[in-house]
């Protein structure tokens, strides 16, 4: 193939994207053998594969599974995306293999704020990148619409309770029906039976104090940890106070939005493995406690079902395609600090069926390898069952020159002149955290493959260093690559590597196991992947793991909340850091999610607008109706 | 055809709704003879129908435009949409005449909320219901994301503003090239244009006081209209203070949010008529005053074009069919009281040149005739350019009994025996009401049809006594119906009077010219047609007509927002009330959508959840995968 007409200097995304015409997306689907009733188009370069495709092909054996993560990043990114997407360009196109890219779907908060969008870049990108950064088939306002449907009726049943006797509450939740009969509903033998009540068919026959427990989730709006979200940097919106139309009657409350990406749905999305299995998950989360101390579910508000109604599409993975007619599985895009930062099972799941014993699922980890990579084994493994063949770590010169004690990378600021200029010392002092990151791979026992995403400015003396270091860390192969500029056919070496990487045997095994307490489990992590020397815990999230524990989550694996700019929770610690002390300031539970998330240091959950935003270049052409200034 | 199979009880809409096999998609766009091109699948139920169509079909003659209104109804709705889908499916399945249905997409409020969905009922349904009473295809999760991003556009400027100084704020807004040259983004061309500033092409040539105006929108946080936006039912949004986190350094506000329909955005949804008319109105909506009174606009803020593109899809109206496999176009559904309460005009143009000259579009205005349907003839048709050929008026025994001096109905109580007993003489006392929509809708010059939508109770008598006073009044026709039970069947005289109705010669006229004040417009409604001696405007309305007239706003049409339950301010007065005082409170400019809204009391734009919401009975079957208990 090869079919790029490659320009130099390389375009902008949007004029590469839109210079190749996307092959319709029934001939990408064809080529994987997806039936028909599998697939479901949205216009001629958009389908959803529907989940019954893992029920035609349940016998079929899966393909290598091949995790992308990052060394620490600068705040400009590493490329792992471009390269994830790069690779597998090289592996359709040009080493005739059969291969799968799992990528994350892109919040709009960046999209329309300062990042721009996020499906690769050059030469390497999935297109089409509008649809890609945009509404895409719907799946991140599917859950805006129910986050923010679980939060009105949080707020609306406290409401409600605050007004009413246990009578009124009582005939309102089981009304008589057109009989004359009361019932309950389906959902809510859930919580009959969590109260321990067995009368499960007449609402009559309950006692008075069995009534008063059922109607009244008393919650305590002090332990909502239930917000609002929305795919929008809205800073004003981080902390607000809602109620205070007259018509609310003086009930109210601060709370505030996190940005979509950040809900609890989306950590569901991504980590449900069946329609069934996502009822059950959406109907767990615990939106906070009542004043006893009992922790309050969806499904005590009857909302797990209509929140499943609303997600039922979501689950299905969105089919999109490379610049080089690789097809691409977008799906879900949990935050990597609050939640696990991986893109869905059921995306790779389908996927490695899909490949086929001979073929390829590659899918990217977010953040640095330390948090994104961390997470793909431990959580996201964890709940799949899948065991991955070959890790890749991708690196930058730019990034290893920052870790050596190079000046500051700011966004919108120039770049300072020793990041253009050769400094093979500065690479080689900043291997370390290149090589912390291999040590932490290679725990999980698999092969580890760097990927040196190469910039114009790096030299043949500054590969070497990355390459030599990485060697001698361990890694199976470290291999330069420019599919920027050249698509797949910059990143063959690349696939070549990935390809020998999985002829290795694997022992695969998790960091920890889940029967260890919340603490041991944290400190596995800050010990054996941060390098903290020991673990600090803040008297709030003392009580919180206090507080899980007694409540049986316990046993839940762990995700951390922790900036991915350090090994440690200092941001400017770079390179890799030794000897710290990691401080956990507080803990939540995503029960629905299945993990618990310890917090170190705050985390900024809902991006602001800059004074002028990337909004300003975006428009439509009037004469082609086409789509300009998306970056 | 006539391939429903009957039940006795009518069983729920959705038992219905899932017992008949939808037609695949393809071949209802096929039967229109809809190119492939303009053809854009969204699986096999759901189709978008590209603008495109409207080129290719340029030279078409039209077919006939028929406007469905209702008399003022009772809380529980007088079947305005059912009899609208019903006469599609008489006319398309029993009398073979081309004919597409053109109805509002609904809110997701309601489908979790009270009311439930609204797609039709009984055997007059637009299939599959539960897409159309979900996400459908995205339209109003794009306007919830374009809105908000303007929200948030609006706040982050103020916050921007108020820390940057005239030079700070010039060098990010118009940022050095890479070759170190400033620029302006096309978008502020019309912000320069504005201001009279004749330089467009080197920001460093502006003088520093046309610096500063360029730079500063200056908006006064008291005049901003543009509130946030959620399709929920969350009524602690309706009034909140945001810009409470510590980083927004104390600059609070107090908003609010409206539910989606809300929008002005969704007004101009169903008000454009191309994707450049489209971006024009999106760039002209007014969102609050700079504080030396000068209207600032989205475009103002850089954010017209990104508005489009995140609107350009959702401008594509929706393809569905009834339970008769006749082809349905779901677009559009602007709130009846602060918007014009119809669906859009580019998908009854679509829908005029697919059926061709002898086919039929049914297109429904929502709320009582005097809203929806003077909305229809006023604002829609105004900027359609579209003539309608007839008009039907939707009405009940029920809501006639009601107007004629019935007890109150009241939505979730049980309906007094009045309601289902024989009263001829309280029928034809309430008839006043019907024959006042009749007169008004007759001042258009065209031909009025009443469709008595008949329930199981009504006697022979009841219906008699309607149809007599609509002859009287002067009805082309009044006609029984019984689609809910029957389908198509149930409407076939319906469908003929109307094809016979279209047949009349017509001259169709404005209430108004636009041309005459603010107020004359306003009174030409309150007395034409709803019966008002005269108007009062408090304070606040004299104020904005002053403001608006100034600004240069006072040729724009009226948008009522009224209560639909009486044709005065006042709820209660059922009938016909004639003699009354309008009060109008306050005025509001629509400038992107293109009217004013005079506010006739206060309205509720953000409902709430009752203590036991629909959301209670919606699940997924685990087996099947179907969803259970929407209705």
């Amino acid at each position: 193939m090869g079919k790029l007409d490659f320009k130099d200097p390389v375009p902008s995304d949007i004029d590469i994207a839109q210079s190749v015409e996307p092959t319709p997306i029934g001939e990408i689907a064809q080529k994987l053998q997806i039936n028909a009733e599998d697939f479901e188009p949205h216009g001629t370069t958009k389908a959803k594969i529907r989940l019954s495709v893992l029920d035609h092909l349940k016998d079929a054996p899966n393909g290598n599974y091949v995790v992308v993560a990052g060394i620490t990043p600068t705040p400009l990114g590493e490329g792992k995306s471009t390269t994830t997407v790069g690779v597998c360009q090289a592996m359709g196109a040009y080493l005739g293999r059969k291969v799968v890219t799992c990528i994350r779907q892109p919040s709009q908060g960046p999209t329309f704020g300062i990042k721009g969008g996020a499906a690769g870049g050059g030469y390497s990108q999935v297109i089409p990148m509008d649809e890609m950064n945009l509404h895409l088939t719907g799946d991140i306002h599917a859950i805006t619409a129910a986050n923010n449907l679980l939060a009105a009726a949080i707020d609306a049943r406290m409401f409600h309770e605050s007004s009413q006797s246990d009578t009124a509450l009582f005939s309102r939740l089981c009304p008589a029906g057109k009989g004359g009969a009361r019932s309950f509903a389906p959902v809510m033998l859930k919580r009959l039976k969590k109260l321990g009540i067995t009368e499960t068919s007449n609402p009559e026959n309950l006692t008075p104090e069995e009534r008063s427990k059922f109607v009244r989730l008393d919650i305590d709006p002090e332990t909502i940890t239930w917000r609002r979200v929305m795919d929008v940097n809205d800073r004003f919106l981080r902390v607000i106070t809602v109620g205070q139309s007259p018509t609310e009657k003086g009930q109210t409350r601060e709370t505030g939005f996190d940005i979509t990406v950040s809900s609890e749905i989306m950590a569901i999305l991504a980590l449900a493995t069946s329609l069934p299995d996502m009822r059950e998950r959406l109907g767990n989360m615990v939106i906070g406690n009542s004043k006893a101390g009992e922790p309050v579910t969806a499904d005590d508000l009857g909302l797990g079902g209509a929140l499943t109604v609303l997600m039922k599409d979501a689950l299905a993975p969105t089919l999109l395609q490379t610049l080089e007619e690789t097809p691409v599985l977008v799906h879900a895009g949990p935050f990597a600090n609050i939640a696990h930062g991986n893109s869905s099972i059921v995306a790779d799941q389908i996927g490695l069926k899909l490949v086929g014993p001979q073929g390829y699922v590659i899918t990217e980890a977010g953040f640095g390898a330390d948090i994104g990579m961390e997470k793909f084994m431990n959580i996201k493994c964890r709940y799949s069952g899948l065991k991955p063949n070959c890790a890749v770590i991708v690196a930058t010169v730019r990034a290893l020159k920052m870790h050596g004690g190079g000046p500051p990378v700011t966004a919108g600021k120039p770049l300072d002149q020793t990041y253009k200029n050769e400094n093979v010392e500065l690479v080689q002092k900043g291997c370390c955290n290149l090589v912390k990151h291999i040590q932490n791979a290679k725990k999980y026992g698999i092969p580890v493959v760097i990927a040196i995403n190469k910039f114009a400015t790096d030299t043949d003396a500054e590969l070497q260093a990355v390459k030599a270091a990485s060697k001698d860390a361990g890694a199976f192969d470290a291999v330069v690559c420019w599919h920027h500029a050249r698509g797949g056919e910059g990143a063959v070496d690349l696939g070549k590597a990935i390809v020998a990487a999985c002829e290795q045997p694997t022992q695969f095994q998790f960091l920890y196991p889940l029967d260890l307490s919340i603490k041991e489990k944290i400190e596995a992590i800050a010990k054996e992947t941060y390098g903290a020397a020991s673990v600090e815990y803040l008297p709030q999230a003392e009580k919180q793991i206090e507080l899980y524990t007694k409540m049986g989550f316990g046993g839940l694996p762990i995700c951390m909340a922790k900036t991915q700019y350090s090994f440690s929770a200092d941001a400017a610690a770079k390179g890799a850091p030794s000897g710290f002390v990691l401080p956990i300031r507080d803990l939540r539970a995503s029960v629905g999610a299945g993990f618990l998330v310890p917090f170190v240091g705050d985390m900024m959950m809902m991006p602001g607008l800059p004074t002028r935003p990337c909004f300003y270049e975006i428009d439509i052409d009037p004469v082609s109706g086409r789509i300009v200034g998306l970056s």
